[in-house]
């Protein structure tokens, strides 16, 4: 039910920020609807595509569709206010990318235990829904230019699979250290080393 | 039969028209052909992939491939003439659009029956060969710059499926008439709003 | 085991180019493990993805992984010299580019035994991870721009199968003799016609 509600804040979270690239990148508001939907759904696309999980996660979920279609349309009406939200919105993403990461890992446990794929694969279901919107919005992919966002993924794989070596059992506290580890490396990270990462120019 | 005509126009078509912006990208005779095969399967590759139908389409029916082939070679030696074809490539064009979209609904009506679902995978089956193609040749996708094209995929596939809710029976005649209401919105909008589309400076 | 040495040089030689590309477009080191890792990888993964392979590749032989991890992060220790290896590199991509459109034929002939099909998926093979690698990094793939590239791979396609019609029992005559024609062509092709084709300004 928690992981719910997070999966859910995840979609919002990720969706907001298509939107807000795809308003800079002056798109119509079809492109942007479309941008914000790749942006939430592309990495675990990609994720299912690799794994050969068929057919893939949304088609068969239906709501993330509909919660993609209201958060896109709420984003574009209230878009002067979305920069009032910038401390939330950071803290939605950091959360969907916690998320994102550890349901990548699980979900490619099913295929291979070796924790160097799984934590490639939940780097790539939290990072390459970014990765193809900045390709479709003619950015270079934000992920390229700073290391801590891919890496923070990497670090809470990695604190997942140590967990999981010391007691194998408890597979909710594994799964919630390691989105607590992922979310305060990025808050640090952000906070003390690189501001704001997302204002690098690119 | 004719279903098979349509589809084999639709395919000249979107080669014809990957040809002519891989030639103003300055691309070599392979790199057009290559662009030319993108565009022309790439809508229907990804529709493929994301419903797990595998292998997908063109591997299986190889007269795709070898039209595509033909196309390029007449389109590359006959360049000089393709800006007199504009209006019937228009006329194609927007053929394939309807066909395609019409043709991604009813193949992902197979695996789940939700009309939001089914009309994404419509738009995307008609519209990513040309996102593909603007992508691999560095433009920002003309879709995500002009409403009107995605968007009367979408109007299609909502006719679609308000005609199917009337009468379930009638495949072909709510076929036809999705088709038909695509092409007809795209031959108004273009003369009456946007008058060319392709014209937006990118 | 002679397959497997080349495999390995091949996978080595594909993740230097991204490297070294990656290090041109100033990108951090995980973006620098990520492009070599797609560079390396994403024309096999493209393969396994069309042809219905599942899951793919690399999430199987995980000594693929290791190794571009690996080279990636000697090549990044040793970026100063990677230009005194130019050479050597060369061979080693040009004996990747025979590997990878020889394995991309024998895949596909499982799925179709069309040769302008499996040609097809040869080239994509061998191809499309510096297709990957270019649109991350913002630059108009270098095969679209450079016909000898893509065309040497079907000069060896049509080797392999032309070969197939006269004697179809000998298989490693077959792929060594395709091997060695795209090796020839290219050599031929870069000390007579283009010099270096990576020079070509884009």
């Amino acid at each position: 039910m928690l992981l719910t509600i997070i999966d859910f804040l995840a979609v919002i979270s990720f969706t907001i920020s298509g939107v807000l690239v795809a308003l800079k990148t002056k798109l119509d508001a079809f492109g942007i609807l479309i941008i914000g939907f790749i942006t939430a759904t592309g990495g675990g696309t990609i994720r299912d595509l690799l794994l050969g999980v068929r057919p893939v996660f949304w088609l068969i979920d239906t709501s993330i569709v509909y919660t993609i279609i209201c958060t896109t349309i709420l984003a574009i009406v209230f878009r002067k206010y979305l920069k009032i939200l910038n401390k939330s919105l950071f803290l939605f993403d950091t959360l969907g990318l916690a998320l994102y990461t550890i349901s990548g890992i699980e979900k490619s446990l099913i295929i291979n235990s070796n924790p160097v794929i799984c934590i490639a694969i939940g780097i790539i279901t939290a990072c390459f829904g970014g990765v193809l919107r900045d390709i479709l919005c003619q950015r270079i992919p934000v992920i390229f230019r700073k290391e801590i966002y891919a890496t923070t993924c990497m670090l809470g794989g990695i604190t997942y699979f140590g967990l999981h070596q010391i007691s194998p059992q408890n597979s909710l506290v594994i799964n919630s250290l390691s989105i607590l580890v992922i979310i305060i490396i990025r808050i640090l990270a952000v906070k003390y080393k690189l501001k704001l990462p997302y204002l690098y120019k690119s």
